[in-house]
C-alpha cells in the first residue's frame, strides 16, 4: 500500500530511506548522517534558530593548474587529518561545538571513531566554556544520541591506559540524551542543547 | 649595526620582515596577514586564551584516485567560495567570528575584498549574538584595525544601493580598534575584543 501526504506526494518511511553507510571505504563512511546535520543545519539559518556550519575537509594541495579563460584546477591534493572537531557556530550567543559518527556496531560506540586532536580540541573547548558534545549514530538501530564532550574525554582518556576501545551503548543512553528523528528537522538536536546546556543547568553562563 | 635578543637570537624587526603580498594573483592575497594571525591563534591556543582556528579553504573534489599502498590522491579539485568567514572560535564561552583582509591602498578599504556570502554570514552571527568583526590591514602603511561587522554590513549594503565602494580610512581609524602589531602574539585582538565587547559593554551578555 502506497502511502501520501495531503499534498500527494509519497509518504517516505525514515527508516525506508536509510541508507546503510557503503562499504566502499573510509570516504562515505558517516555520510547520511551528514547530510541529515547539512539539512539540519541549512533548516536552523533559515528559520533564525542557529548559525552551525560543517567546516570543510581539509586539504592539503600540491599543484594547481591555471587554464587560461578557465577555472583553476588542482591537479594534485591530498587530504589532511582534521584538527578539530566538524561542527561549529552559535547558539544564544554561546559557541557550539561539536562532532558526529556512527558505528554499524549495535552493544557499543568504538573510540576509534575519534581522533586524538579531535579529543585534545573537544577538552580545550569545554575549558574556555564551549558547549562541546558528540552526535553517535548507531546506524543499523536508527538511534541517535547526544554525548556531553566530558563523558566522550573521559573514556578516551580511559582508552589510552588500556581502558576498553568503546563505549557500551547502555551508558550512552543513560548519560547521552536521545535525538529522534524528525522530519523537519531531520536531527533537532539544539532541542537538546536548549534543555540540557541551557534550561537544566540554570542558564550555563 | 645586527641586535640580538639575551638568548643570542638575532632581532627581527617586524616591519624589515614584512612582505608585501605577491602580485602573482588572487592566491596569495593577503598570505601574510594569514601568517600572522595562524601564529597569533596558535599562541591563544597553548596559552589558553582563546580558541579560534581558521576554517579550511572550500574546495569541491571531483576525482580522487586511490593507488595501492599509499594515500588517496586528488586528481582534480576546484576552488569554492566560502560561505562563511574563514575565522572562528570561543573566547570566554562566547562565540568568535571574524573575517581578515588586508589592501595595499593607504587611504581606503575596498568593499570588493567581501563577499556577498560573508556579508550575510556576519548579519546571522550578530542577530544570534556572537563576537563578530572583520580585521582589516593597510599593508603598505603596517596598520591593522577591528571593526565591528555593524560597521562593516552598514557600508557593504549602502554600497548595494550605489553608495561608494570602499571605507574611508578615516573612518575605520574613528569606528575601528587599531592592534598594534606584537611580536607574541603578533596581532593581539583578544585584547581587544576583551576590551570592546566584554569590558566596555558590561559583559555583552
Amino acid at each position: 500500500m502506497t502511502l501520501n501526504y495531503p499534498n500527494g506526494k509519497p509518504y517516505r518511511d525514515e527508516r525506508a530511506r536509510w541508507k546503510p553507510p557503503s562499504v566502499a571505504g573510509y570516504a562515505n563512511r558517516g555520510m547520511t548522517l551528514e547530510d541529515d546535520l547539512n539539512a539540519t543545519n541549512e533548516y536552523y539559518r533559515e528559520h533564525g534558530i542557529a548559525i552551525v556550519h560543517k567546516k570543510p575537509t581539509p586539504v592539503q594541495i600540491v599543484r594547481v593548474d591555471y587554464p587560461k579563460r578557465s577555472a583553476a584546477v588542482i591537479k594534485e591534493a591530498y587530504f589532511r587529518q582534521a584538527s578539530t572537531t566538524d561542527y561549529n557556530g552559535v547558539y544564544r550567543g554561546k559557541y557550539i561545538d561539536f562532532e558526529a559518527k556512527e558505528t554499524r556496531n549495535q552493544t557499543a560506540f568504538p573510540l576509534k571513531n575519534f581522533h586524538a586532536h579531535q579529543i585534545r580540541h573537544m577538552e580545550q573547548v569545554v575549558a574556555h566554556g564551549g558547549v562541546c558534545f558528540a552526535i553517535l549514530r548507531f546506524s543499523s538501530l536508527q538511534e541517535t544520541y547526544l554525548l556531553d564532550a566530558s563523558h566522550l574525554i573521559t573514556r578516551w582518556n580511559e582508552q589510552q591506559s588500556g581502558g576498553r576501545k568503546s563505549i557500551p551503548k547502555r551508558e550512552i543512553e543513560q548519560l547521552g540524551h536521545y535525538i529522534p528523528l524528525g522530519c523537519q528537522p531531520r536531527i533537532d538536536y539544539i532541542s537538546v542543547v536548549e534543555r540540557v546546556y541551557f534550561t537544566l543547568s540554570g542558564e550555563n553562563s
